[in-house]
């Protein structure tokens, strides 16, 4: 049977998403959660990784699974043996050829800035810019993100792949308290994509790059043009979309 | 030079405020950064201790200074030199007689509890109590709790001390998104005062304890009768008043 968890977790204490040797990762405990309950190795496979520190409020993840279990009672025991920063929210049964990362069709990442003073309670959950931005012209340069573009400006520089090409379908600049949230969902995410998108809205904000300058670094396809890449403790995977 | 600072903490790493060998407290990190900038041992007073894990949003301290240096220096010294999770929030000189306990007029407390789905993000920050509380009779519980009381039947049980008369003045009970906020304005609280208040309320909520027998509890002076200690993490120092 192949089953699909919908799970949340705190990225602050982990090495990211992916298993690495000797380090502490969400795919190890969850893998090692699994194969104490099924009593035989199980492997996880999510809708992608998320890097050290980032958060997730809904990252989802597919596993096959021999032992017959009810699916609450599978919750549970889950929820019972993993660590206390990680939290399934659902199981659910999906057919066997269902695949957590090649069926994706689209994702939602949210990232949070506080534009007020030093808050040492979300240091960990809220990028601390902890200065004024101008919302007016972030909210003008996203919008030259959104559509069909090859996002290669804004991707790790060190990273090869074949397509730089991608969809942001929708975007949201959200001000409450102080605290500026950027929101972006689109058909898929290169690696440190947001966070080079927000570092370069950051940098909108501040008028260092004019809102239209958005247009050009894209177009220019060089890694070089982002000029950073925002923390990793303020970027939340929000959501997960299947057909 | 007498100084009041204003500072915030996130309670999750210290063993409570007050200095202890060998562990880490708030009093000795903000101890250490002043006698670093002074040259020469600084001691600051606290409006009241708080226990481990425990937050503050404005904490309260007094201490002399010798060293001649300008507030918003000072300020920005000390925050460069303390960890992450305290913030000096403001400077104030105050008068050499000012005292930073014995000078409280009233402090406020207040206390996050999630009604909803385990959230792993909050785990330091808001109780997980996770399940459904009626909220109308807690509200119609602390009425009880207002006004001036002896206190005995809600301090620590291992506590002895003159005086168990507390005034508290104004209670607040507010629901947001399934997190249940309970405030307590009071002249002074006792050691786990707020805390043992909160695990009555919450048998409140549960429908084990009928809000008249808050009454009772307060006349007997009896430490058994308080069924528990709600746990640290939800609970915030917020405001301390002086005149």
């Amino acid at each position: 049977m192949r089953y699909l968890i919908t799970f949340s977790y705190d990225g602050t204490n982990f090495n990211g998403y992916q298993k690495q040797l000797n380090k502490r990762t969400i795919q190890e405990e969850i893998e090692k959660v699994l194969t104490k309950i099924n009593n035989y190795k199980v492997l996880i496979t999510a809708s992608g990784r998320t890097d050290s520190k980032v958060h997730a409020i809904n990252q989802k993840a597919h596993f096959d699974f021999d032992k017959k279990i009810q699916l609450e009672k599978l919750k549970n025991a889950m929820n019972s043996l993993l660590p206390d920063d990680i939290y399934i929210k659902r199981i659910q049964k999906v057919k066997k050829d269902f695949h957590a990362r090649f069926d994706v069709v689209a994702k939602e990442y949210e990232y949070k800035i506080n534009m007020g003073k030093y808050n040492p309670l979300e240091r960990n959950y809220v990028y601390q810019y902890n200065d004024k931005l101008n919302i007016n012209l972030i909210k003008e340069a996203i919008k030259y993100l959104e559509g069909t573009h090859n996002f290669k400006t804004f991707t790790k520089t060190t990273n090869e792949q074949k397509n730089y090409i991608r969809t942001i379908i929708k975007t949201e600049v959200k001000l409450k308290n102080n605290i500026l949230t950027i929101s972006f969902k689109g058909t898929g995410f290169l690696r440190y994509m947001v966070r080079n998108m927000i570092g370069t809205l950051i940098c909108v904000g501040e008028g260092k790059i004019k809102p239209v300058e958005i247009k050009e670094m894209l177009k220019k396809q060089d890694r070089k043009c982002a000029p950073f890449t925002a923390r990793p403790e303020g970027l939340y995977l929000k959501n997960v979309y299947y057909k």
